[in-house]
Protein backbone atom coordinates (compact mmCIF):
# COMPACT_ATOMS: atom_id res chain seq x y z
CA UNK A 1 0.00 0.00 0.00
CA UNK A 2 1.50 3.32 -0.73
CA UNK A 3 2.37 5.81 1.76
CA UNK A 4 -1.02 8.12 2.18
CA UNK A 5 -0.04 11.68 3.88
CA UNK A 6 -3.32 13.91 4.91
CA UNK A 7 -3.13 17.64 5.64
CA UNK A 8 -5.90 18.59 7.69
CA UNK A 9 -5.87 20.97 10.68
CA UNK A 10 -4.85 19.29 14.04
CA UNK A 11 -7.32 20.50 16.04
CA UNK A 12 -10.62 19.54 14.24
CA UNK A 13 -12.54 16.72 12.79
CA UNK A 14 -13.87 19.57 9.95
CA UNK A 15 -13.64 17.88 6.49
CA UNK A 16 -10.82 15.72 7.14
CA UNK A 17 -12.64 13.22 9.22
CA UNK A 18 -14.30 12.53 6.10
CA UNK A 19 -11.07 11.31 4.66
CA UNK A 20 -10.23 9.94 8.34
CA UNK A 21 -12.69 7.42 8.29
CA UNK A 22 -12.29 6.02 5.01
CA UNK A 23 -8.57 5.35 6.10
CA UNK A 24 -9.93 3.58 9.29
CA UNK A 25 -12.74 1.28 7.38
CA UNK A 26 -10.19 0.74 4.75
CA UNK A 27 -7.33 -0.57 7.32
CA UNK A 28 -4.94 2.04 5.55
CA UNK A 29 -1.91 3.20 7.10
CA UNK A 30 -2.22 7.07 6.67
CA UNK A 31 -0.41 9.64 8.49
CA UNK A 32 -2.31 12.92 9.98
CA UNK A 33 0.74 15.09 8.93
CA UNK A 34 0.03 18.31 11.08
CA UNK A 35 -0.79 16.08 14.13
CA UNK A 36 2.29 15.26 13.84
CA UNK A 37 5.80 17.18 15.06
CA UNK A 38 5.32 19.56 11.74
CA UNK A 39 1.63 21.19 12.76
CA UNK A 40 -0.29 22.66 10.58
CA UNK A 41 2.53 24.70 9.36
CA UNK A 42 3.50 21.90 6.81
CA UNK A 43 -0.91 22.78 5.72
CA UNK A 44 0.11 26.76 5.02
CA UNK A 45 3.33 25.79 3.11
CA UNK A 46 1.66 23.37 1.25
CA UNK A 47 -1.30 26.12 0.23
CA UNK A 48 1.65 28.22 -0.43
CA UNK A 49 2.83 26.29 -3.67
CA UNK A 50 5.67 24.50 -1.94
CA UNK A 51 4.10 21.17 -2.87
CA UNK A 52 4.60 20.65 -6.45
CA UNK A 53 1.72 20.76 -8.54
CA UNK A 54 -1.42 22.73 -8.14
CA UNK A 55 -1.60 24.16 -4.85
CA UNK A 56 -4.53 23.16 -2.60
CA UNK A 57 -6.93 26.16 -1.95
CA UNK A 58 -7.69 24.56 1.82
CA UNK A 59 -7.74 21.24 3.60
CA UNK A 60 -7.81 18.65 3.79
CA UNK A 61 -5.42 17.42 0.97
CA UNK A 62 -3.76 14.18 0.55
CA UNK A 63 -0.13 13.93 -0.28
CA UNK A 64 0.55 10.48 -2.48
CA UNK A 65 4.40 10.07 -3.48
CA UNK A 66 4.54 13.47 -5.97
CA UNK A 67 0.66 13.55 -6.53
CA UNK A 68 -1.10 16.30 -4.37
CA UNK A 69 -5.32 15.96 -4.05
CA UNK A 70 -7.40 18.45 -2.68
CA UNK A 71 -11.31 18.71 -2.03
CA UNK A 72 -13.18 16.06 0.10
CA UNK A 73 -14.55 14.35 -2.76
CA UNK A 74 -12.38 14.35 -4.83
CA UNK A 75 -9.74 12.71 -2.15
CA UNK A 76 -12.55 10.58 -1.64
CA UNK A 77 -13.18 9.43 -5.17
CA UNK A 78 -9.86 8.62 -5.31
CA UNK A 79 -9.39 6.49 -2.64
CA UNK A 80 -12.55 4.84 -3.13
CA UNK A 81 -11.41 1.75 -5.44
CA UNK A 82 -8.00 1.60 -3.39
CA UNK A 83 -9.56 0.80 0.17
CA UNK A 84 -12.24 -1.02 -1.61
CA UNK A 85 -15.15 1.19 -0.61
CA UNK A 86 -16.96 2.13 -4.26
CA UNK A 87 -18.20 -0.85 -6.33
CA UNK A 88 -15.75 -0.94 -9.77
CA UNK A 89 -18.94 0.02 -12.28
CA UNK A 90 -19.25 3.35 -13.56
CA UNK A 91 -22.94 4.13 -12.68
CA UNK A 92 -22.15 3.18 -8.93
CA UNK A 93 -19.22 5.52 -8.89
CA UNK A 94 -21.15 8.38 -10.24
CA UNK A 95 -23.87 7.81 -7.64
CA UNK A 96 -21.15 7.85 -5.11
CA UNK A 97 -19.32 11.01 -5.98
CA UNK A 98 -22.49 12.31 -6.46
CA UNK A 99 -23.57 11.86 -3.20
CA UNK A 100 -20.90 12.73 -1.98
CA UNK A 101 -20.91 16.15 -3.25
CA UNK A 102 -24.48 16.79 -1.90
CA UNK A 103 -23.07 15.68 1.49
CA UNK A 104 -20.73 18.54 0.65
CA UNK A 105 -22.95 20.56 -0.17
CA UNK A 106 -25.00 20.03 3.13
CA UNK A 107 -21.79 20.39 4.88
CA UNK A 108 -21.35 24.35 3.73
CA UNK A 109 -25.30 24.52 4.92
CA UNK A 110 -24.25 23.51 8.52
CA UNK A 111 -21.36 25.49 8.73
CA UNK A 112 -22.96 28.17 7.88
CA UNK A 113 -25.60 28.01 10.42
CA UNK A 114 -23.11 29.68 12.77
CA UNK A 115 -20.99 32.06 10.31
CA UNK A 116 -23.99 33.10 7.96
CA UNK A 117 -22.08 36.16 6.91
CA UNK A 118 -18.95 34.49 6.11
CA UNK A 119 -15.95 33.04 7.13
CA UNK A 120 -13.98 35.96 8.08
CA UNK A 121 -15.94 37.37 10.93
CA UNK A 122 -16.32 35.62 14.41
CA UNK A 123 -19.39 33.57 15.74
CA UNK A 124 -19.73 36.62 18.22
CA UNK A 125 -20.01 38.90 15.26
CA UNK A 126 -22.73 37.07 13.90
CA UNK A 127 -25.06 35.82 16.17
CA UNK A 128 -28.09 37.55 15.68
CA UNK A 129 -27.81 36.35 11.81
CA UNK A 130 -26.72 32.84 13.17
CA UNK A 131 -29.78 32.40 14.70
CA UNK A 132 -31.79 33.32 11.66
CA UNK A 133 -30.00 31.59 9.43
CA UNK A 134 -30.10 28.68 12.09
CA UNK A 135 -33.90 28.76 12.30
CA UNK A 136 -34.48 28.53 8.72
CA UNK A 137 -31.92 25.38 8.55
CA UNK A 138 -33.45 23.62 11.17
CA UNK A 139 -37.36 23.93 10.15
CA UNK A 140 -36.39 23.51 6.41
CA UNK A 141 -33.18 22.52 5.25
CA UNK A 142 -31.88 19.38 7.75
CA UNK A 143 -35.20 17.95 6.63
CA UNK A 144 -35.03 18.20 3.47
CA UNK A 145 -31.37 16.96 3.01
CA UNK A 146 -31.97 14.21 6.04
CA UNK A 147 -35.29 13.54 4.19
CA UNK A 148 -33.49 13.12 0.74
CA UNK A 149 -30.81 10.84 1.83
CA UNK A 150 -33.35 8.63 3.48
CA UNK A 151 -35.36 8.34 -0.30
CA UNK A 152 -31.58 7.78 -1.41
CA UNK A 153 -31.19 4.46 0.84
CA UNK A 154 -34.55 3.31 -0.14
CA UNK A 155 -33.98 4.13 -3.88
CA UNK A 156 -30.91 1.29 -3.64
CA UNK A 157 -32.95 -1.76 -3.71
CA UNK A 158 -29.21 -3.21 -4.12
CA UNK A 159 -28.30 -1.78 -0.13
CA UNK A 160 -31.73 -3.14 1.25
CA UNK A 161 -31.89 0.59 2.40
CA UNK A 162 -28.82 -0.03 4.33
CA UNK A 163 -26.47 1.47 2.04
CA UNK A 164 -26.59 4.80 -0.16
CA UNK A 165 -24.83 2.79 -3.17
CA UNK A 166 -24.57 -0.32 -4.21
CA UNK A 167 -24.49 -3.72 -1.75
CA UNK A 168 -21.98 -3.08 0.84
CA UNK A 169 -20.45 -0.45 2.64
CA UNK A 170 -18.59 2.89 1.30
CA UNK A 171 -17.57 5.84 1.71
CA UNK A 172 -20.64 7.70 1.42
CA UNK A 173 -22.01 5.23 4.20
CA UNK A 174 -19.12 6.72 6.35
CA UNK A 175 -19.75 10.09 5.38
CA UNK A 176 -23.54 9.57 6.16
CA UNK A 177 -22.57 8.47 9.35
CA UNK A 178 -20.38 11.52 10.22
CA UNK A 179 -23.37 13.45 9.12
CA UNK A 180 -25.39 12.24 11.62
CA UNK A 181 -22.94 12.21 14.78
CA UNK A 182 -22.26 15.97 13.49
CA UNK A 183 -25.50 16.69 13.96
CA UNK A 184 -26.51 15.18 16.67
CA UNK A 185 -23.46 16.87 18.27
CA UNK A 186 -24.26 20.37 17.07
CA UNK A 187 -28.62 20.10 17.31
CA UNK A 188 -29.65 17.10 19.69
CA UNK A 189 -33.04 18.52 19.97
CA UNK A 190 -33.68 19.71 16.24
CA UNK A 191 -32.63 15.96 15.55
CA UNK A 192 -34.22 14.61 17.81
CA UNK A 193 -37.27 15.57 16.77
CA UNK A 194 -37.34 14.15 13.43
CA UNK A 195 -35.51 11.07 13.87
CA UNK A 196 -38.93 8.67 13.75
CA UNK A 197 -38.69 10.66 9.66
CA UNK A 198 -35.50 9.11 9.12
CA UNK A 199 -35.27 5.24 10.42
CA UNK A 200 -32.91 4.21 7.86
CA UNK A 201 -30.54 6.83 8.26
CA UNK A 202 -30.33 6.28 12.20
CA UNK A 203 -29.86 2.35 11.71
CA UNK A 204 -26.95 3.25 9.30
CA UNK A 205 -25.92 5.57 11.86
CA UNK A 206 -25.65 2.56 14.60
CA UNK A 207 -24.43 -0.12 11.66
CA UNK A 208 -21.48 2.17 10.69
CA UNK A 209 -20.35 2.89 14.50
CA UNK A 210 -20.53 -1.39 15.23
CA UNK A 211 -18.20 -1.79 12.43
CA UNK A 212 -15.14 -3.40 14.74
CA UNK A 213 -12.41 -0.75 12.67
CA UNK A 214 -14.61 2.42 13.44
CA UNK A 215 -15.67 1.69 16.92
CA UNK A 216 -11.67 1.07 17.68
CA UNK A 217 -11.24 4.39 15.94
CA UNK A 218 -14.04 6.23 17.36
CA UNK A 219 -12.63 4.68 20.80
CA UNK A 220 -8.89 5.92 20.13
CA UNK A 221 -7.23 9.19 20.71
CA UNK A 222 -7.15 9.53 17.13
CA UNK A 223 -10.84 10.91 17.08
CA UNK A 224 -10.53 14.10 18.33
CA UNK A 225 -13.96 15.39 20.27
CA UNK A 226 -16.33 17.70 18.69
CA UNK A 227 -15.42 21.19 19.34
CA UNK A 228 -16.92 24.78 19.26
CA UNK A 229 -13.95 25.25 15.99
CA UNK A 230 -15.30 23.13 13.50
CA UNK A 231 -18.28 22.56 11.60
CA UNK A 232 -20.62 20.86 14.21
CA UNK A 233 -20.76 23.24 16.81
CA UNK A 234 -22.76 22.88 19.43
CA UNK A 235 -24.23 26.27 20.19
CA UNK A 236 -27.67 25.98 21.86
CA UNK A 237 -29.20 29.39 20.97
CA UNK A 238 -29.09 27.56 17.46
CA UNK A 239 -30.89 24.80 18.15
CA UNK A 240 -34.10 25.49 18.89
CA UNK A 241 -36.51 23.62 22.29
CA UNK A 242 -39.08 22.84 19.91
CA UNK B 1 -21.82 10.81 -30.14
CA UNK B 2 -24.53 10.23 -27.57
CA UNK B 3 -28.12 11.64 -27.11
CA UNK B 4 -27.22 14.39 -24.11
CA UNK B 5 -30.21 15.47 -22.11
CA UNK B 6 -29.75 18.49 -19.67
CA UNK B 7 -31.93 19.18 -17.17
CA UNK B 8 -31.58 22.81 -15.37
CA UNK B 9 -34.31 25.73 -14.88
CA UNK B 10 -35.36 28.03 -17.67
CA UNK B 11 -35.04 31.11 -16.93
CA UNK B 12 -31.54 31.31 -15.89
CA UNK B 13 -27.64 31.01 -16.13
CA UNK B 14 -27.16 29.31 -12.94
CA UNK B 15 -25.05 26.21 -12.22
CA UNK B 16 -26.37 24.65 -15.54
CA UNK B 17 -24.15 27.47 -17.72
CA UNK B 18 -20.98 25.74 -16.57
CA UNK B 19 -22.70 22.46 -18.61
CA UNK B 20 -24.13 24.81 -21.43
CA UNK B 21 -20.20 26.11 -22.32
CA UNK B 22 -18.86 22.54 -22.00
CA UNK B 23 -21.15 21.64 -24.52
CA UNK B 24 -20.66 24.67 -26.62
CA UNK B 25 -17.00 24.72 -26.90
CA UNK B 26 -17.27 20.57 -27.36
CA UNK B 27 -19.74 21.14 -30.43
CA UNK B 28 -22.20 18.25 -28.77
CA UNK B 29 -25.53 18.30 -29.50
CA UNK B 30 -27.54 19.02 -26.18
CA UNK B 31 -31.32 19.00 -25.41
CA UNK B 32 -32.15 21.81 -23.31
CA UNK B 33 -35.02 20.12 -21.94
CA UNK B 34 -36.63 22.29 -19.61
CA UNK B 35 -36.24 24.97 -22.59
CA UNK B 36 -38.38 22.71 -24.81
CA UNK B 37 -42.52 21.92 -24.21
CA UNK B 38 -41.73 20.27 -21.20
CA UNK B 39 -40.72 22.85 -19.21
CA UNK B 40 -39.12 22.55 -15.66
CA UNK B 41 -41.69 20.49 -14.66
CA UNK B 42 -39.56 17.82 -15.98
CA UNK B 43 -36.97 18.80 -13.59
CA UNK B 44 -38.91 18.28 -10.82
CA UNK B 45 -40.25 15.09 -11.77
CA UNK B 46 -36.84 13.64 -12.00
CA UNK B 47 -35.91 15.07 -8.52
CA UNK B 48 -39.24 13.21 -7.35
CA UNK B 49 -37.45 9.71 -8.34
CA UNK B 50 -39.11 8.91 -11.96
CA UNK B 51 -35.97 8.89 -13.79
CA UNK B 52 -34.29 5.65 -12.54
CA UNK B 53 -31.27 5.59 -10.66
CA UNK B 54 -30.57 7.76 -8.06
CA UNK B 55 -32.25 10.81 -7.67
CA UNK B 56 -30.95 14.21 -8.25
CA UNK B 57 -31.14 16.43 -4.93
CA UNK B 58 -31.18 19.49 -7.93
CA UNK B 59 -30.29 20.26 -11.08
CA UNK B 60 -28.06 20.24 -13.00
CA UNK B 61 -27.88 17.16 -13.87
CA UNK B 62 -27.57 15.15 -17.06
CA UNK B 63 -29.61 12.45 -18.53
CA UNK B 64 -27.48 10.13 -20.94
CA UNK B 65 -29.95 6.71 -21.79
CA UNK B 66 -30.09 5.21 -18.42
CA UNK B 67 -27.57 7.49 -17.06
CA UNK B 68 -28.56 10.21 -14.80
CA UNK B 69 -25.73 11.85 -13.51
CA UNK B 70 -26.46 15.37 -11.33
CA UNK B 71 -23.53 17.61 -9.54
CA UNK B 72 -21.87 20.31 -11.73
CA UNK B 73 -18.49 19.24 -11.43
CA UNK B 74 -19.17 15.13 -11.45
CA UNK B 75 -21.02 16.14 -14.86
CA UNK B 76 -18.16 18.02 -16.36
CA UNK B 77 -16.08 15.14 -14.75
CA UNK B 78 -17.53 12.83 -16.85
CA UNK B 79 -18.07 14.97 -20.00
CA UNK B 80 -14.72 15.98 -20.29
CA UNK B 81 -12.55 13.33 -21.94
CA UNK B 82 -15.69 12.63 -24.01
CA UNK B 83 -15.93 16.41 -25.50
CA UNK B 84 -11.93 16.79 -25.00
CA UNK B 85 -11.72 19.06 -22.82
CA UNK B 86 -9.49 17.71 -20.33
CA UNK B 87 -5.95 15.53 -20.56
CA UNK B 88 -6.09 12.19 -20.81
CA UNK B 89 -3.71 11.69 -17.67
CA UNK B 90 -4.85 10.98 -14.05
CA UNK B 91 -2.79 13.89 -12.48
CA UNK B 92 -4.73 16.50 -14.67
CA UNK B 93 -8.33 15.09 -14.66
CA UNK B 94 -7.71 15.44 -10.78
CA UNK B 95 -6.05 18.44 -10.91
CA UNK B 96 -9.01 19.19 -13.28
CA UNK B 97 -11.80 18.39 -11.46
CA UNK B 98 -10.17 19.75 -7.85
CA UNK B 99 -10.27 23.06 -9.38
CA UNK B 100 -13.89 22.61 -10.54
CA UNK B 101 -14.40 22.08 -7.09
CA UNK B 102 -13.50 24.88 -5.92
CA UNK B 103 -15.15 27.05 -8.40
CA UNK B 104 -18.25 25.24 -6.82
CA UNK B 105 -17.16 26.27 -3.15
CA UNK B 106 -16.92 29.82 -5.06
CA UNK B 107 -20.22 29.81 -6.38
CA UNK B 108 -21.63 29.02 -2.88
CA UNK B 109 -19.94 31.98 -2.07
CA UNK B 110 -21.00 34.35 -4.37
CA UNK B 111 -24.70 33.10 -4.34
CA UNK B 112 -24.49 33.64 -0.82
CA UNK B 113 -23.90 37.35 -0.89
CA UNK B 114 -27.41 37.90 -1.90
CA UNK B 115 -28.84 35.07 0.32
CA UNK B 116 -26.96 34.73 3.76
CA UNK B 117 -29.39 33.80 5.80
CA UNK B 118 -30.14 30.98 3.48
CA UNK B 119 -32.22 30.04 0.08
CA UNK B 120 -35.27 29.29 2.09
CA UNK B 121 -35.93 33.57 2.36
CA UNK B 122 -36.03 35.86 -0.37
CA UNK B 123 -33.15 38.34 -0.86
CA UNK B 124 -35.48 41.11 0.04
CA UNK B 125 -36.05 39.95 3.59
CA UNK B 126 -32.22 39.76 4.39
CA UNK B 127 -31.00 43.06 2.72
CA UNK B 128 -29.21 43.59 5.83
CA UNK B 129 -27.49 40.74 6.53
CA UNK B 130 -26.53 40.44 2.43
CA UNK B 131 -24.70 43.91 2.75
CA UNK B 132 -23.02 42.47 5.94
CA UNK B 133 -22.18 39.71 3.88
CA UNK B 134 -21.16 41.30 0.73
CA UNK B 135 -19.04 43.84 2.06
CA UNK B 136 -16.64 40.83 3.36
CA UNK B 137 -17.22 38.84 0.53
CA UNK B 138 -15.98 42.18 -1.85
CA UNK B 139 -13.02 42.66 0.75
CA UNK B 140 -12.01 39.30 1.40
CA UNK B 141 -13.28 36.06 -0.19
CA UNK B 142 -13.21 37.51 -3.81
CA UNK B 143 -9.78 38.51 -3.97
CA UNK B 144 -8.68 35.35 -1.52
CA UNK B 145 -10.61 33.56 -5.14
CA UNK B 146 -9.29 35.41 -7.69
CA UNK B 147 -5.78 35.75 -6.68
CA UNK B 148 -5.44 31.53 -5.72
CA UNK B 149 -7.12 30.93 -9.64
CA UNK B 150 -4.56 33.91 -11.03
CA UNK B 151 -1.48 32.08 -8.79
CA UNK B 152 -3.52 28.24 -10.49
CA UNK B 153 -2.51 30.00 -14.14
CA UNK B 154 1.00 31.11 -12.85
CA UNK B 155 1.75 27.60 -11.33
CA UNK B 156 0.64 25.57 -14.95
CA UNK B 157 4.08 25.94 -16.37
CA UNK B 158 2.68 23.62 -19.59
CA UNK B 159 -0.23 26.50 -20.29
CA UNK B 160 1.94 29.30 -20.61
CA UNK B 161 -0.16 31.11 -17.94
CA UNK B 162 -2.90 30.43 -20.07
CA UNK B 163 -4.97 27.87 -19.23
CA UNK B 164 -5.31 26.28 -15.97
CA UNK B 165 -4.70 22.49 -16.25
CA UNK B 166 -2.31 21.19 -19.33
CA UNK B 167 -1.41 22.92 -22.37
CA UNK B 168 -4.54 23.35 -23.78
CA UNK B 169 -8.35 25.06 -23.07
CA UNK B 170 -10.17 22.48 -20.46
CA UNK B 171 -13.31 22.93 -18.77
CA UNK B 172 -12.08 24.70 -16.03
CA UNK B 173 -11.18 27.75 -18.56
CA UNK B 174 -14.91 27.47 -19.16
CA UNK B 175 -16.06 27.73 -15.90
CA UNK B 176 -13.44 30.73 -14.86
CA UNK B 177 -14.75 33.13 -18.15
CA UNK B 178 -18.16 32.31 -16.33
CA UNK B 179 -16.85 33.48 -13.13
CA UNK B 180 -15.17 36.40 -15.01
CA UNK B 181 -18.13 37.44 -17.11
CA UNK B 182 -20.63 36.56 -13.74
CA UNK B 183 -18.65 38.89 -11.11
CA UNK B 184 -18.39 41.50 -13.91
CA UNK B 185 -21.83 41.37 -14.16
CA UNK B 186 -23.15 41.39 -10.18
CA UNK B 187 -19.79 43.35 -9.10
CA UNK B 188 -18.41 45.75 -11.71
CA UNK B 189 -17.41 48.24 -8.86
CA UNK B 190 -15.53 45.33 -7.13
CA UNK B 191 -14.01 43.60 -9.93
CA UNK B 192 -12.40 46.65 -11.66
CA UNK B 193 -10.49 47.78 -8.76
CA UNK B 194 -8.93 44.22 -8.43
CA UNK B 195 -8.04 43.77 -12.32
CA UNK B 196 -4.75 44.99 -12.39
CA UNK B 197 -3.79 42.19 -9.94
CA UNK B 198 -5.42 39.47 -11.80
CA UNK B 199 -3.99 40.04 -15.66
CA UNK B 200 -4.01 36.30 -16.41
CA UNK B 201 -7.38 35.60 -15.57
CA UNK B 202 -9.07 38.81 -17.86
CA UNK B 203 -6.95 37.32 -20.43
CA UNK B 204 -8.17 34.37 -20.35
CA UNK B 205 -11.67 35.66 -19.99
CA UNK B 206 -10.88 37.50 -23.04
CA UNK B 207 -9.76 34.21 -24.74
CA UNK B 208 -12.50 32.33 -24.24
CA UNK B 209 -14.91 34.74 -24.90
CA UNK B 210 -13.16 35.01 -28.76
CA UNK B 211 -13.20 31.30 -29.16
CA UNK B 212 -15.31 30.79 -32.60
CA UNK B 213 -18.22 28.37 -30.87
CA UNK B 214 -18.12 30.43 -27.64
CA UNK B 215 -18.76 33.72 -29.50
CA UNK B 216 -20.83 32.36 -31.64
CA UNK B 217 -23.45 30.55 -28.52
CA UNK B 218 -22.91 34.20 -26.60
CA UNK B 219 -24.39 35.98 -28.99
CA UNK B 220 -27.56 33.50 -29.74
CA UNK B 221 -30.72 33.05 -27.65
CA UNK B 222 -29.04 30.31 -26.16
CA UNK B 223 -27.31 32.24 -23.60
CA UNK B 224 -29.70 33.18 -21.23
CA UNK B 225 -28.96 37.02 -20.43
CA UNK B 226 -27.70 37.25 -16.67
CA UNK B 227 -30.77 38.34 -14.34
CA UNK B 228 -31.72 38.64 -10.58
CA UNK B 229 -33.06 34.86 -10.30
CA UNK B 230 -29.60 33.64 -10.92
CA UNK B 231 -26.06 33.17 -9.21
CA UNK B 232 -24.99 36.51 -10.45
CA UNK B 233 -27.18 39.23 -9.22
CA UNK B 234 -26.40 42.82 -10.02
CA UNK B 235 -27.80 44.85 -6.71
CA UNK B 236 -25.96 47.85 -6.87
CA UNK B 237 -26.08 47.90 -3.06
CA UNK B 238 -23.83 45.19 -2.31
CA UNK B 239 -21.17 46.23 -4.84
CA UNK B 240 -19.53 49.48 -2.78
CA UNK B 241 -18.50 52.03 -4.73
CA UNK B 242 -15.11 51.82 -3.00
Amino acid sequence: MPRYELFYWSGIQGRGEFVRLAFEEGGAKYIDVARGPAGDDAIVAMMGGKGGGPRPFAPPFLRVGRLVIAQTANILQYLGPRLRLVPADEPSRLAAHQHQLTIADFVVEIHDTHHPLGPTLYYEDQKQAARRRAAEFVKQRMPRFLGYFEAILGDNRRGKGRHAVGGALTYVDLSLFQIMEGLAYAFPRSLARMRRRIPKLAALRDAVAARPRIAAYLASPRRIPFNEAGIFRHYPELDPPR
